[in-house]
């Protein structure tokens, strides 16, 4: 065993709370073990269902007083705010069409957001979300949480320090497959919201995959997105929502990619992987083993890069727990987003600025990813017409 | 050990020119190795090059005597097919603009021709050559060597008998890293044509590697393209063919897919790569590891299928010769696509019909990729608008 | 994204010390956060160093009350042992020469004790710990973390299933690398302890990881080891304990084996791997990718297994958190460890029994270890003559 | 497509003969493939088999004329060494028992000997053979083929330019399937053979399998193997050679490793991977990815070497036909052996020597191989004593 990256000092736990995330949900559940990784906040209240019994059942499983499991983000978002002891941050981990309202309340009554992405079911409320921002000057945290796995730090780094040279190409697809058969017939929660256009928004594997892919892609490379070419395609038959995506891309200053997103895919898990090519070398990463980055400097052989591995950089082990070899997951890279999101809550409190190479994703990534949907939808609707994401030249 | 797939049987030779593939060349060099692993030809005439001197020292070489050394294609033809003893089958390894003025000479000698792809440089050529085998019966064998890989024969044997269901999407790319700098000024003859459109025809990489891309998802897929949307782009300076190429696919029956050709990829030497996904199943293979195949039926673990191994299909262990385990590679495919053709030319010579479950490409093949190349140009040249392979709908 | 395995149910925080693992230690900051991943324990007290200012700045770090941070481990046991409020826990987490020490202290204080391993520095002690055990009652939790991936229970069950028939092969092996040079030089605390024969006991490599090797192989296959024939080395120059060992295994019941391990290994960062071959089938897994499983029926394609995916079992979707292809790492394989001993001290504090299919690691397993490591380092000294882990037969 | 490499010239093919190696025979086949493929040779007299219809058929699916086509080695030995166009080599593909007199009949003849591994049945017969060869200066080459692959080559220059230091450990296996049953009730012949004391000799798996991994760790490590500790195992009921052999070794200079051989263990096909540890860096091979070597400079991240890529150094490209990226496989490797007799035999012919950088197994690598297959019986009959390959120090 080697010596692990050190991530000390003396931090007083942000109170959070959660809206969304009751018993049985994936996502709500992904959230608080992400919260408690490196011990910066704990789980006080929450406005978990709007189901009152399953409200309370959840309050009592996650170790919430029963005085501070409300039973909707209304009465939270007041209550809370009026607290001395109230909260200092709220997750939001609802459905597509119930980001908004929570996020406008609580930004409203001067509490930080972290909220799952997409952004909003609408790009009209994205924007409307982004302005609320803007003009309050509250914090937003988007969960973007591919973000924080080291080596996507580690590659940002590469491209910023034009360790490939000019960037050229990327290739980036997300291929699931667990929508290839009617899932949302069979009980599956998820599967029902996701492909329901007044929950999930006009936008199926694109808003819920295809986001993360367009937003990873702008993460590491830098790169701005000009325009797309898409072809949306809903195979299951009966499905009013896109389960597969297919996406040519225009980026600012002439690099080209491709994204492909499916739910209809067999054989793939959780199959994110990028790929950048650049005029002096190139990246690939896929996140089923994401402790792994492929680095080629063209006429070079190959190298393997690893997580706190030689030739790390200093932005990968700064979020990095433990030594190569030993791998972090999903859930760390997760934490890595929630822990950042509490350096900035604590820098706030203490009237600091936020630390140096803090990464989280914020409002503005999430209305860009969703004009990169709102764009792929019209031109998918015209016949793959190369649009612009914003109409401005 | 195990026991080894037979492919015995007692068989003549087919005495076998060449035009073009004189000393230092890369193509005629596999094609010469391919011809001798089954030992099924004999080389025993060429038109090796345009450079006498060199003609005669590759004449040399390869074994061939010296009468039989000709200074040009038609000279070849000519004297072959008026000796008693001439040749039975001509391959074709020059460039591209190369391949039409000697194919279609031998083809009116009634000599069979085994053709290095692209097809030609033009579409119309290809046509005109089409109408000349229709016409006269001939035998043309395309060298698309990678449908010789026996993964690729179980892939296509697989997708026949529906283990995948209905095909929904496609994913196919063809990378490689060689012209990422200018190759061209750095004295590679291979870089020098392969980027000029006098030679090359009016695709660069498109035609040397997309073409082999388009020509495996047809043959393994059984799918009939039926239009592009293809963004071509040349990444080096000042070169004038393409180096990089994207293109979304549309399939008669409704299939998609998305194609990536690229020859500024750093890291890729040779990456072909095929996945093919449908309702029920999904198959990936790359060509660098050409013994494997990876098979999803939904719902099951992925299975890694080898050559020869459990669950290898009657049309791969075919076209096998050494056991699970111990790697056939490149030139054994290739020298599939040379045994089928001495079986065809044997069927030819003793009256009977080719054996079933021969495979080798023809000259339809060759014109269809000719048109999947003049579809993406035309659509290319339009903004990437979908453009159909056939005028008529 | 699908639904996840639900670990759900209302539990009272386990109250937790720890002894060692101040500030900077790895292997401490690693049970802390395991600790918490499942929301199971509260860190409250600590011996975390000898060095008072140390222990004090640490305590205020974890967020441990000062008057709870204590400068010896006897202190400790005494003082929280005597409070209403004291700890239901301690971790042990020094050298392993200051195992036995504190484990003996809290286990006659009562107090539940989860351990690093190796369990001891010397045999001896380990014997006397278990005595200790067997006669008090008392909770003894070793963390061989590695028992604790989804992965390794799913393995288990397959061989108890006789899914593998009955077993004739183990081939075992943990490389590392971080010792290739002196590290003990350079100023790495841990290096410089885990070769020292005062801290770590007569064996180094063997101790530090040989074990999990060993007991990843008793876990798995619930096989005993009869005896071992052992070539132990201590390849770097000055270096008093062995750095790489070779060992021969033979099982009861005619099985026999190969483990090798090795912290002088280029190229290895966490490299164990454990294969396991039977009659019927074969199993496959390496560490640094935790979340796969190969698996060989004979006679059949390869299958590639992964946590919660297709042909999940019970054993291992019980300690798995999130859905497949989300990878869970090494931090989520020792939480399971964590998580289990919670469970057990919570039954012991309700008066119930520990839950069905809790597998943490035991002071038997540590016993068992410790004999593993004395039968090698016996033979080692005898010229790898073939020695039993018990000298009755 | 990039250039190849050149491996031109002009060359008068070898006439060869074959003794063994009859229809369907598995091993005669690949040596036949491999003599045809760089052009070098001429199969031209044969005793295919004992049987002579099956002898006679042979010929004629060979392309061997009827008259000599004989019906045993003797007369062949004979008869050939008469005529002016007799044999220049012969390739003996027999059963292990039936190497030595051929062997020694053709070596007394005056021909030149290409003969399968183990070099015999027993080790007498093979030093009677060393000293045979060092009498006459005849010409031996043993199809240890695996030292034909290019990375191979490339390995032992790397470690003879002490890329990787002094070298530590050497970790190597051949592990197989195909006995994992009882294949020998079940009309395979080669598996009847293999396990039959008479024909194979007193070892199995290990003179099977288990010489070419001792053969490749010296050719690549150039190490001297000084002792071994072996269990040798037959798993399979009735069984009476080894199917299973654990070895550990020791080599001159303090070097150490593990050898592990076996057939049956279920998954692997043909599983030949060999990892050598030294000083400063690493390298690590499997066979069924002969494109590929991983090496790794202490403290570096690990890179990826493959055939003809960037890093390939003079050995390897030197045996290599084509581009990287385009997957040689065993039959090239095989070739590149045959290529190499050829260049010797032509050499002889001509007065020449043999040409810099030949590297074919010659008869001392098997008697070497041998002597390692008879200390390990003597060490398994001892209860795994280290033994001695040489009685004298």
């Amino acid at each position: 065993m080697v010596s692990a990256s050190a991530n000390g000092g003396v931090h007083m736990p942000v109170r959070l709370g959660m809206v969304g995330g009751g018993q049985g949900a994936f996502i709500g559940a992904v959230h608080r073990i992400a919260s408690r990784i490196d011990d910066r906040f704990r789980l006080v209240a929450g406005a978990f269902s709007s189901d009152s019994a399953r409200a309370k059942a959840s309050a009592a499983e996650f170790g919430v007083e029963e005085e501070r499991a409300y039973s909707s983000y209304e009465e939270m978002a007041r209550a809370e705010s009026a607290r001395p002891d109230g909260i200092e941050a709220v997750s939001i981990v609802t459905p597509n069409h119930l980001h908004f309202g929570p996020a406008k309340a609580f930004l409203e009554a001067g509490i930080p957001v972290i909220c799952e992405k997409p952004l909003t079911a609408r790009l009209e409320d994205a924007l409307e979300l982004q302005a609320i921002v803007q003009a309050s000057g509250g914090l937003f945290v988007l969960t973007h949480n591919y973000t924080g796995y080291p080596m996507m730090r580690q590659a940002r780094e590469m491209v910023a320090a034009r360790e490939l040279g000019q960037i050229r190409v990327v290739q980036v697809e997300y291929a699931q497959d667990w929508l290839t058969e009617r899932a949302e017939d069979s009980g599956s929660r998820q599967a029902e919201w996701r492909v329901d256009p007044q929950k999930a928004g006009a936008a199926g594997a694109l808003g819920d995959i295809g986001t993360h892919a367009f937003n990873l892609v702008s993460f590491v490379t830098g790169l701005t997105l000009e325009s797309v070419a898409a072809d949306l395609t809903a195979f299951v038959p009966g499905r009013r929502l896109d389960d597969n995506d297919h996406v040519m891309l225009r980026f600012a200053g002439g690099a080209k990619g491709m994204l492909w997103a499916s739910q209809v895919a067999p054989g793939h898990e959780n199959g994110f992987s990028l790929r950048v090519y650049g005029e002096r070398g190139a990246l690939g990463w896929h996140q089923e083993q994401p402790n792994h980055l492929w680095f080629t400097p063209f006429g070079e052989p190959k190298r393997l890069l690893t997580r706190n591995g030689p030739g790390a950089r200093a932005s990968s082990t700064r979020v990095s727990r433990i030594p190569s070899g030993h791998p972090e997951g999903y859930l760390e890279g997760f934490a890595t987003i929630y822990r950042e999101a509490a350096d900035a809550i604590e820098a706030r409190r203490n009237g600091n600025s936020i630390p140096p190479g803090t990464l989280f994703p914020t409002i503005d990534d999430g209305v860009e990813a969703m004009r990169f949907i709102d764009a792929c939808l019209r031109s998918s609707a015209q016949d793959s017409r190369w649009t612009r994401l914003r109409s401005d030249p």
